[in-house]
């Protein structure tokens, strides 16, 4: 089988956690890896080369592996350096699968438009999410109108990253920078990605505006205070970031879209994936289809029997790539959205086939970061730009 | 033991289904009740006498009824005529409980405080769900620190009430007009009642201002089409109601409370409350608890282990109130929380304490209603009105 060459670039939690199942697929070969952190660097080449029981290249600096021209390059780096790799690859002529995150500024949101419209190279963000397999079941669902006309998506990225953002001394992760200097919305792209989705957008439907709101900072600064494990210097820190901001964005179809984020307090993780039409709803939290055709009003109250009643819609709307996928075994992490989400980059270049989240998809997800940051600060309403 | 005289003022769906829990009750005896329709004043006083075996005055003008001067009135009539009885009433010396509903102008919650504050008459609002168990004990647990510092509050009215609003031909209900005129977050009490008590608003908290959004209007309609009970001139009506509000409040405080209306589409019933701090959480939909003192990162990801945990917390936190409720046997509707309200009216009345809930926390509550018409029309935040 024909195999993608490939660089990846950026070996932090995300990047190095992703080589062993990269190393395991059969239609991608990693010829190189590269880290801002020399220790890194080693570490991720150790793993490959072991893993393949072969020599890889390994570099300290993204300019040198993009020089060296893989087939693409996996762009697995902190979230503000996605944008500067990302253009200069395509500059390069080298196809770019991108991490996710939301970006800094909407110019950077235009200018990757911009590269990819100029240079034509392939440009996908790797976007695991919407490979979910409840994620895809809905899709299914929803394009075969078993929910009705589309009115609400909910979503959040609602995790404790505490002791991740406040981790140790040596503290090398973007999210504490990011904690202690912008108040925003800033990982849209996890719950944002599949409901874009469902609503079309790009595709006949678009986001018009977006209103983001933040509550105080009060959960970094009380966890510090009660852990010995975080560094004196941040018990008392400023941080800028409120513990839970909520996002509405309206769609030109008149959809709502909800975000909420919410990583600084304790609680159990959720994206909270909610899709409500006027036939049928699916919730995440809970794992429940309702849907007027199977469920009648004495219902209503029955919580019990609806608890993750979502389990018996498997069988008949499971989407066509999990049935696929399921059939071959699943692999990966993320309950199998990794590598559906690294198969589906390497196929599509693979076969020519362009990919199914476009770049200005990712540019509308990514633009929800600096958009919610403009919202919060001047306490308006900011209309969305059209990325065409 | 001392009894209220009380005359029922509204005998629609809410005021005759409360008959025989307000006659089984032993602090309440009912002396006459009003309906603007009178076979439903025939009805209501029929259920009261053959109840207590012996007549009960019926008027079907509540005027006349405030006129007879019962030891207080309670108002379940309609939400346009809630401010008018209650502010005759207090100009009459007659002591209020008021059923729910929002506000139909920011002018009426003024006229409403303004008017107990000139005579002095005792004013409540009867937000039952301030009575739920676990309502009540998440504030028992808040006023105990668990949950920490208090982020982000959330809640909902989400009903599915396409049967009720598009009932038959002979429609009395007020919810018809209001969906066919207006577009707003129209029934706001029942989420943001609780949670306005867990935040302390009006006792050193305050809310500060409101921005709502609506979705469009699809489900009314769709539902209408597809059913042959609704009536044929409301298959095709301009409903004005979005199928999802959402509204959110930014606290004094610096807490965000978010309430979502959405009472059009198909689904299970949920206030969906939740109450987020800086060491634990509740949230209604799955009725879970997660504290730090609990819990740990391991189980961030292990939503069935928490599936209705709160339960388990009852023992420790159950409320005082609802602790003396359940060894005096659980009694009346909506799992008690009717009884609660009620009995809370009488005995405070009858001790002469002043209400738990006050004529600002009406205002307040009541007025989320016409402000959230405001922000809805104009696209734009409205400041908070202050009730003082």
């Amino acid at each position: 089988m024909k195999k993608l060459n490939v660089g990846v670039i950026g070996l932090g939690a995300r990047g190095y956690s992703m080589l062993p199942l990269l190393c395991g697929m059969e239609n991608i070969n990693i010829v190189s890896v590269c880290d801002m952190y020399h220790d890194r660097t080693e570490a991720g080449a150790a793993l490959v080369s072991g893993s393949y029981g072969r020599p890889v290249a390994a570099y300290d600096d993204w300019h040198e592996l993009i020089a060296s021209k893989p087939d693409a390059v996996l762009v697995m780096s902190g979230w503000e350096s996605h944008v500067e790799i990302s253009i200069e690859a395509m500059r390069s002529g080298i196809p770019v699968g991108c991490e996710v995150g939301g970006a800094y500024t909407v110019d950077d949101c235009f200018r990757l438009v911009s590269a990819q419209r100029e240079t034509g190279v392939p440009f996908m963000l790797l976007e695991n999410c919407c490979y979910g397999r409840y994620e895809m079941m809905v899709m299914n669902m929803v394009s075969l109108g078993l929910f009705g006309e589309i009115v609400s998506c909910e979503g959040g990225y609602r995790h404790d990253l505490r002791t991740e953002i406040l981790y140790g001394e040596k503290n090398r992760h973007y999210r504490l920078n990011n904690y202690l200097s912008r108040n925003c919305e800033n990982y849209p792209t996890h719950d944002l990605g599949p409901i874009a989705q469902v609503l079309g957008i790009n595709r006949g439907n678009s986001f018009v505006s977006l209103t983001s709101f933040a509550s105080k900072s009060a959960g970094l600064n009380d966890y510090a205070r009660l852990h010995s494990t975080v560094p004196e210097k941040l018990r008392d820190a400023a941080f800028a970031q409120g513990d839970v901001v909520k996002t509405v964005i309206r769609c030109s179809g008149g959809q709502l879209v909800t975000l909420t984020l919410d990583t600084t307090l304790p609680r159990p993780y959720s994206r909270g994936f909610t899709v409500q039409g006027t036939r049928g709803m699916y919730c995440e939290d809970g794992n429940y289809i309702y849907l007027d055709r199977d469920h009648d009003e004495t219902m209503h109250f029955d919580w019990p029997k609806r608890w993750n009643n979502a389990e018996g819609y498997l069988k008949e709307y499971d989407h066509p790539v999990w049935r696929k996928f399921l059939e071959d075994g699943v692999r990966g992490g993320h309950g199998g959205m990794d590598y559906l989400v690294y198969n589906e980059f390497a196929v599509c270049l693979l076969e020519g086939r362009p990919f199914p989240i476009t770049v200005e998809d990712a540019a509308c997800w990514m633009a929800v970061t600096p958009l919610s940051e403009i919202s919060i600060k001047e306490g308006r309403t900011v209309p969305f730009p059209v990325f065409r």
